[in-house]
């Protein structure tokens, strides 16, 4: 009997505190990233067959507007054609036959390897996004410029919190002076911040190219970086309702060229970019990630790309954007469905609320949102931290509240083992006849309660007794000391100091190299 | 062509707001009260044949101790017996013949008509509970005694808020100096409060026969009251795990001759009162609700009860309840499903978070357990509005706030209808082909906008610019302000005065009758 098991035996609080004590193996812990989703489904076969058939004949019949001449000259080579409105049509055979090329058992790497993702089978991962341009002060609730540190301490944040399993940027350094310092610096500072797998867009494909040299830097060389591509580009080329986007055709173009792997967003807005009908709004944002699955895989059989349908919401009174709602849940619900209906690895989003503070608004849109999304198997689910304001704002703190929340969605995700041991009856016939008539000091309870229980980060369990007895503790006021912690503490350093000076000689850097080594 | 339809083909935003002015029917409401649900299902089908052999094995060889002479005597005719520890077995023979015997189709009446439920066939609705022993004041944070006003208040917040479909006692009402006074007063209150259905506890039996003379009163008569009961006794008759509750029995029995609906209700603690593995708590607390329900079916062969599997979650840290966790997410969600096996009405909880205050976490923690709860097609989801503090502190701006996170939950509920029409082909062909290459003005979009979406009470969707605008306005001082003006202004008045002076002849009723009319 181990030391452990003769406290468990010794039972009580001491005995549970004790076992609290001692680290827990990674495959132990509660939960995990890619934990097998799928008991959530809005949607029934018969619903995404009739669903596959709209796709298929709005590609075929519809089309695109404004394909860039390198697409139109792709598709029309491959059996598409233009019809009189100058639009791109998309037969169903060639669809069919690129959804077979299509890339899916591709792992999405980290510059950890143990941060590597398997998007595939319903597995569940969470992660950020967002081009927010304001960021949130949690107390005074003022709206500010994000600028470049602030992104790097995001992923300093997002590197230590273990219920963000990727960093795609969360927001827009508004103190970058040109376009090609915005996308060469969120690039760096991104990559810099955590090891986990990095998303991020470029406004220009020649950026596209400057970056994949410091890609090559880090990696080693071009060879290492092909290898284990772990960045990919956040690809926007569509603007819905079907009409391609040309420079984000140009820099899908060269994201293909030099390995990057690509998220294909559609992010259309029911009731004003694409149908108010929520089944028109899926087909719509999955009809037009599908095109850009064709023209990926023309351009280059099987790169790799995430299906990324993001239809969202509009506020019909005022045709704003709502990024917390019934319908949202369902939308991205849905897509996570579609996607996993043409096995391809599918990236939706959830978590982004409309309240403009840290709130139970926000606690409540991100809660019910993740919840439905996570359980869906949705295998990548983006904007799933910090995001407030419909996307325009992020709150650091809201990265360590949201991890909290992240969390016990995972927990449901895991959902409940069911066999002879885990049904208890022998557990329940002894506490009921030997006594003690509870559970506390039982074996199954100490050996349970690390690896069945998740216990929150900064979430409060306290009894009102013990709350007054410490002053009352905001929720708000506790994550603010996480933060702080975490980031006048956590300096990754992974990048090599060399390494970095290299990088900083080549490019221009404009983030201090001492306020990443001392966060200020 | 209709009014609104010109105006929608006007378009635009005034056409818009012409049409939010127009009330909306109530079958054309977006969200309703008793929408299926079960499209989240943590158990298998096998999974719950697992769970049914582990019950009938439990009940039939471990069985209950501290049954009552009735109960034994009723059991044992029936083929049961007492084993040599005194335990009551329960023979699986008897147990699924009460099981057969068991009403199902009764619905859940109210005062008024419009709120009766129908809690069968995975029907959803959302009520509160509770026995809360603090109130919660929302800006301090300041947590005092809950009296008979206040649970008056709540009962009448309920009463206007459209998400909250029934109305359990949220709080112990702790100006009552005796246990009489306590059960008499909040039934009085309750009903008087709200004409939605009511659910409250009763501490003697003889409580209960009083308190059903008041009903008989303000039914009109025994017979009418019987005819349609709008009030259910939350009966807790074991003490998990395994044992018979005396004092709460006597109620059970007290409760079937006066034709009072019963909640039987089964809280255990998950690695305290029942195993700490999940599987192990569901099948416990799903075993205790069976043996009450054998036990209301040998007394009076269906009598109307709603099974209630409550398995709450310990911290195992410290043994004290948590409530809002990924894990009270999945127990709730496989009782209901559980309950759906047998095809008993099943009424589980949801949204009892552990935060002491209104805060991200109680949003966060509401908001998941709410949407998966709400998902596995539970019958009556209980503690879903105004609880905090594991159920120690409610909160009566909560009630709005949590009314608003249901309204996102019910509309995920309702789901997407998928058709010809909703699929949009036609409509994004035209938007696409005709112009103006969006939907915001589009006869879809105008007719959907209504019928569609859910547009929050107190929630805010502004931009962050409006929000600077409007001084920066917190979601808890908007839900006071939405609280004091429902309880400034709406003073039920179901009851006719000269039934409320008759009742207030018979019963000591501790409100004063100023307060209920003018809220001072």
């Amino acid at each position: 009997m181990t030391a452990l098991r003769k406290a468990a035996r010794r039972g009580g609080r001491n005995a549970r505190h004790e076992l609290r004590a001692a680290p827990l193996a990674d495959d132990k812990r509660p939960i995990r990233p890619g934990m097998t989703g799928g008991r959530y489904a809005p949607l029934t076969e018969s619903d995404m067959d009739r669903i596959n058939e709209a796709i298929l004949e709005s590609l075929e019949t519809i089309g695109f507007a404004d394909a860039i001449p390198s697409c139109v000259e792709l598709v029309t080579k491959a059996g598409g054609s233009v019809n009189d409105q100058g639009r791109l049509l998309f037969p169903r055979g060639l669809v069919k036959d690129m959804l077979a090329v299509a890339s899916r058992r591709f792992p999405i790497y980290a510059q950890d390897p143990k941060h590597d993702l398997e998007p595939w089978d319903k597995k569940v991962y969470f992660g950020t996004a967002g081009a927010a341009v304001h960021m949130i002060d949690i107390e005074t609730g003022e709206y500010t410029d994000p600028g470049i540190a602030d992104l790097y301490d995001i992923a300093r944040l997002v590197d230590q919190l273990d219920n963000i399993h990727f960093f795609q940027r969360s927001v827009v350094a508004r103190d970058m002076e040109t376009s090609r310092d915005l996308d060469i610096n969120t690039l760096y500072v991104c990559v810099s911040g955590t090891t986990k797998h990095v998303g991020t867009s470029w406004v220009k494909p020649e950026y596209v190219e400057e970056s994949l040299e410091m890609l090559h830097m880090i990696a080693g060389s071009e060879e290492a970086w092909r290898a284990r591509p772990f960045v990919s580009m956040s690809n926007c080329f569509v603007v819905p309702p079907f009409k391609f986007a040309e420079d984000a055709c140009l820099c899908l173009e060269a994201a293909v060229k030099g390995g990057i792997p690509i998220l294909l967003l559609a992010a259309g807005q029911a009731g004003a970019t694409s149908p108010a009908a929520l089944a028109g709004a899926v087909m719509q944002e999955m009809a037009e990630v599908i095109a850009g699955i064709v023209y990926i895989n023309l351009l280059s059989p099987g790169h790799p790309a995430i299906a990324g349908p993001w239809p969202f919401v509009s506020d019909l009174r005022t045709g704003a954007m709502s990024g917390g709602s019934g319908e949202q849940a369902l939308l991205s619900s849905a897509c996570a469905q579609m996607c996993a209906y043409y096995d391809l690895p599918g990236g939706v989003c959830a978590g982004m609320s409309d309240s403009k503070m840290v709130d139970a608004q926000s606690g409540a849109e991100k809660g019910y949102t993740e919840a439905l999304v996570g359980n869906s198997g949705a295998n990548m689910i983006y904007e799933s931290a910090g995001m407030h304001a419909s996307l325009l704002g992020c709150c650091k703190e809201s990265f360590v509240i949201d991890n909290d929340t992240i969390g016990g969605v995972l927990r449901a995700v895991r959902g409940i083992e069911v066999t002879d041991e885990t049904l208890s009856v022998e557990a329940l016939r002894q506490v009921c006849e030997q006594g003690p008539g509870h559970f506390l000091g039982h074996d199954q309870t100490m050996d349970l309660m690390e690896t069945e229980y998740v216990y929150p980060l900064v979430g409060d369990r306290t009894s009102p007794k013990e709350w007054v007895e410490q002053g009352s503790p905001s929720y708000n006021g506790r994550a603010r000391e996480k933060t702080t912690e975490i980031l006048t503490t956590h300096f990754p350093a992974h990048i090599d100091p060399a390494l970095d000076e290299s990088i900083r000689e080549r490019f221009d850097i404009k983030l201090d190299r001492g306020y990443m080594l001392a966060g200020s």
